[in-house]
């Protein structure tokens, strides 16, 4: 798209934005149940549209230009169906994130302050190859009263063309529901264009690997929700117990290693004293041991597992706050004082004792819906639920009260708390 | 200073970051305190520093370099000083915004979150001429557990040095609290420097004009927290008192017309009774009127104000969302319906119904500080208070859970609320 037609689009975008941003609540969910029911009813036709990008990566597969969990990540099947529907009807269950009066305070006699929870704007969503992203991300923008410009990856541009056609399909018999709340783009100068686009885009979220996030993070300068890295440690230390030191960091490597929020590198205390047996219970689940400085800086998102013996607490904790992604860390201890000092010093959004870094995760944490997780020091941190696409505005009703009388002395806040 | 020596600066402002992070709340009060006591016993040599920044900055007045508000704000006196060491002693005296429990929740027996607000990092100050903006932002930094890099404005420069000698010398002497908190640097490049290393410093706050506020946001990938403009509007509905239309708008735009929340525009609705009436008393009150569509996009930052009658609330709702900064917006109504749908629909940090747009501060607000006024779509908006320096981590406490078990249905969670 060229980019004058991007930018009517993306003011379109700005636009619908502040019309969502007043709808009912019953208005949204309503949305989003037509939307779950036209995928269902659509789903034939989405599966064909699948059919014809699964076709073409086959071919890219075969020449070896497209690798086989790609491919396996684009095909949509009953079960991803199923799952993206539900997903989209549980959305619409969630209590409604805009509107809530976060703090009521009184500031004099007849002049009440609101802070009053209100949708980001335009929320500039990149993605790869997951096609069901696009529905997921589509009901959480609707239910925080967000407006999207979605940009997927072309392998699934068949599928999600599709997937986009049912949405808008379902929105436009919605009675209330604004236009041009959601809006597909295809090309590559139209992530350069989003990109730049800072005046009219106001959250760039991107669902994908290290590589797509690191771009983006490199070259926007709108605010990106996400995380490039996801490089987790376990810390074993000196009283950790080795049954559990085996378990956490066996299901931190293997139950799912390309997960970000898999273990990448274990600390060892000097003076733990199942060192070997710990290596070899590793070993024994197939995992590969690696200890050379240049895999500090490594996500392998495989089964390898670099491992360092540090001589105290603190330099576990040296070592994690200048390696780490500030993804996820946990330490192995029966000390409850050094858990302590662990968990209070680490600068990481999920600092864990005695559990895995694989419970990193939206809806492990209860939040009913994952918008992504960040390892941003601002805004949102961590597992973000549909809170993080949220900010607030200040409301505050009067009787014609003026500045001048408080700074003179006439009158005086009492800055009362309502609420 | 050189790039090398500014990046061994900036990772030791990181580790020193991580220390403040874990000491308690009697070290940092107590730390605040000393500083206080510090500047009253070096108040003299204060005085002496910033005699000599004057009489340079008078030069520069004689020869039109330097405006005579410069100047002015440049200048410290005995009152300043006063409020100088106050407004530490009562930053002491506020809430501790580090480790508050903001959420805990059991995901399962024995397997317990807690979302525990924690310090961002480390910050960037660039501030322009007013010196007492050093022991304000260090004594916010100290109490919010983050490290500071400070850059003040050159025509202040042996008043920030000696201020900062002063405020050192404090915290020397304070048992327990780490080095390298507050660091102070000088020149240009340092500023270049310090937009660059967003691996060092988490959030960047510009204190000064707009100029110096657009130059930062374009020049840095690191966030920033703070507003360029400060374009804000009061819209004189229909069914309007006039008297108070009069009264918020002659304090809105003359109590302190170089404020960033004095009102710069106003639209009238074309069937307010009174708009003759209304200009008059504006012009009464020494207001230059304009209406031009050119000033829609300007802030006069003096007593002059651009007018515009408009058709309907909507076109006043449509010339807000489009034209404002997204600072603070007001509307004077009886309206009660209207003021209702102004307050919903405009998208801006501040939205008031019948009282002056210069509310907008966070003493009035009641937050006992001030960071500054954010006009950002994440993290902070409207008027910053010390949380805005803050931000969370996830603690997960457990005995050797894993995430396989949940997976394969052997366990579930309850997402039961604690707190």
């Amino acid at each position: 798209m060229e980019e004058n037609n991007f930018l009517d689009l993306a003011k379109k975008a700005k636009a619908a934005s502040k019309k969502i941003a007043t709808i009912s609540t019953e208005i949204k969910n309503k949305a989003l149940l037509n939307i779950a029911e036209s995928i269902k009813n659509n789903s034939n036709k989405i599966f064909e549209a699948n059919k014809k990008d699964l076709d073409e990566a086959k071919i890219l597969v075969e020449k070896k230009e497209l690798s086989q969990s790609t491919y396996n990540r684009l095909k949509l099947d009953e079960n991803k169906m199923r799952d993206m529907i539900q997903g989209i009807i549980d959305i619409s269950n969630l209590e409604d994130p805009i509107g809530k009066v976060l703090l009521k305070r009184e500031l004099d006699k007849d002049l009440v302050l609101s802070k009053v929870s209100c949708p980001i704007g335009v929320l500039g969503i990149i993605f790869e190859a997951r096609p069901d992203v696009i529905s997921q991300i589509s009901a959480l923008a609707i239910k925080s009263s967000n407006a999207v410009i979605l940009k997927g990856g072309k392998e699934s541009i068949n599928t999600n063309k599709s997937i986009m056609e049912a949405i808008q399909e379902a929105l436009a018999k919605t009675e209330g529901f604004p236009n041009d709340v959601l809006t597909q783009v295809f090309s590559r100068d139209d992530v350069k264009n989003m990109l730049s686009m800072d005046k009219y885009i106001d959250l760039i979220i991107p669902r994908g690997g290290n590589s797509l996030v690191k771009f983006i993070k490199e070259n926007t300068k709108i605010p990106v929700l996400g995380h490039a890295d996801g490089i987790c440690h376990i810390f074993v230390d000196e009283s950790a117990d080795l049954e559990k030191a085996k378990r956490i960091i066996i299901d931190a490597k293997t139950q799912y290693p390309s997960a970000c929020n898999s273990v990448e590198t274990i600390l060892i205390h000097k003076d733990f004293k199942y060192p070997s047996e710990l290596l070899k219970a590793l070993e024994d689940s197939d995992i590969e041991l690696i200890a050379t400085p240049e895999s500090w800086h490594k996500e392998y998102s495989d089964k390898i597992l670099a491992y360092k013996f540090v001589e105290s607490l603190d330099e576990a904790i040296e070592h994690i706050n200048e390696y780490s992604s500030g993804h996820t860390e946990s330490i192995v201890t029966e000390n409850k004082e050094n858990a302590k000092i662990f968990m209070n010093s680490i600068d990481s959004a999920g600092v864990y004792h005695n559990v895995s870094t694989r419970f990193a995760d939206g809806f492990r944490y209860g939040f009913g819906a994952e918008v992504g997780i960040s390892t941003n020091k601002t805004h949102a941190r961590g597992p973000v639920g549909l809170e993080g696409l949220t900010i607030y505005k200040y409301n505050l009703e009067g009787n014609g009260e003026i500045v001048k009388d408080y700074v003179e002395g006439k009158k005086s806040f009492c800055h009362k708390d309502l609420v």
